[in-house]
């Protein structure tokens, strides 16, 4: 069990760590950009999450898989982005994996902290969008995420399910399948029918 | 005595928390940007202080309420941030008030960390300043405290006051109260008259 | 030895925070915003490397040496920026010295924690770069060490370098000057010709 979610993990990596690659390719940066971007994108929401928690190095010094996996990203979205942006329907979907992924991780791992059930819902949020926040700050631009698209509400509902079930004593898988779930339920009509949050101004 | 600097450490968050709503309802996001904005400037400043002391899980995981109110500032802004915003001159002084409050609980954390007084002195100007770059940045504009308005002048000498007093064997609310006073008396010409430091090139 | 680094060490720092501050001067910023971004450019690496690593209070909080060099530099500046930015050929020259310096130096400090080499060099790289990135996210403006210039290349040159001949066994001052040449090796011609990595689009 504990070795699928690794995999997944790193899968959810791998995803996160293109999308910042391709961020990098539209503002024409080096393969140190690619590299730097893609790093952002998919180890910095957990970063945070492990300086917050206080929870010593955080989980890409302790364990260099992770560095493995963005460097790849990186270097292989430098060399054939254009065939990488071209899968742009395979690509949003991915992100939605990696953001049900990354929350309920986040989750999860805030829990075995012991802190209060919103942190932990906080901190699966975190780790699934903070990475996106500070590629579009490093990019110059203010985040995607704070302006348009149900994104982090997906994964706020998808660490709230997880947190809920996991209180209700569930074990095993049962959690992460119902989190990831539900995170699939916001996140998806959104990505199918293009949804989004109102903003503040455009309610007449 | 405790419990009356928790409760106006909780309103300087609600203040800071509405000045970061107010910056994104300026930049139209949703609920969400409102939010991450607002706990920003609310709890951005702390949080770099817990986390370059080494001070373990940071200040607002192990007390949600810090997030509770910051909720409550973003959601009420959202509806009626044009309400609030016609506050101007509220929210000014509201603002110089939370500087004021935050400066001191930051220097006082540090102090109680052992470090050099000029490192206490800093944690309670980057207490009381950082959450507004942090805002400024996630805006995408340069941050506002580092080209004009006396403002971190201010932090710095509440912070060195209380410091000052406390090293002279000053106890209980004394401390607080005289860093609040010049902080204020600092602060406070400077919001009813405009100054602000020169910047660089207008000096002839 | 330890003395000698030490002292290299602060004139890095120094010359780092001239960075910022000539940063700070093109914004026009206030004597604060010389302070804050010369602060970041000097110790914003290190301090990254220390909270990733976990290493307890960062650097500058236990010796605050390194915040009296930054001010030191900064005030300096914000007087005589004109004739510091009329050496530009020493500044681009003593940059190279810095990154060279902190690049090693984080590698040493990533190493003392045990972490596998891959991440001990991407300490060194952090520690070097991470500085200037942080720069220009605060003057608003895509971080230049992303978009070209053979810069972070030479940290990660002299990093491996440095971890190569330590783990070959040769002690004392040999790995730091190995590492420092090595560094220079890269760095240096890159500034003499002009030389910068390949940006993504450019490949025709």
């Amino acid at each position: 069990m504990g070795s699928v979610i690794y995999g997944l993990d790193l899968l959810g990596t791998f995803v996160f760590a293109i999308s910042g690659a391709l961020a990098a390719a539209r503002k024409q940066m080096d393969i140190f950009g690619f590299l730097v971007v893609a790093m952002a994108v998919a180890v910095g929401g957990g970063t945070v999450r492990d300086l917050v928690l206080g929870a010593g190095p955080v989980f890409w010094v302790q364990d260099a898989n992770y560095l493995y996996v963005v460097a790849l990203a990186a270097v292989f979205t430098f060399f054939w982005a254009h065939k990488v942006s071209s899968r742009f329907t395979l690509l949003v979907w991915a992100d939605a994996f990696g953001l049900a992924l990354f929350a309920l991780i986040g989750t999860q791992k805030a829990l075995a902290f012991g802190v209060e059930p919103v942190i932990a819902i906080l901190m699966g949020v975190v780790t699934g969008t903070f990475g996106g926040m500070i590629r579009d700050v490093l990019c110059g631009e203010v985040p995607l995420v704070l302006r348009r698209e149900i994104y982090a509400l997906a994964a706020v509902t998808g660490s709230a399910v997880f947190w809920g079930t996991v209180t209700l004593g569930l074990t095993g898988v049962f959690p992460l399948i119902l989190g990831f779930v539900a995170t699939l339920a916001v996140r998806g009509p959104a990505i199918v029918f293009g949804w989004s949050l109102p903003v503040y101004g455009s309610r007449g």
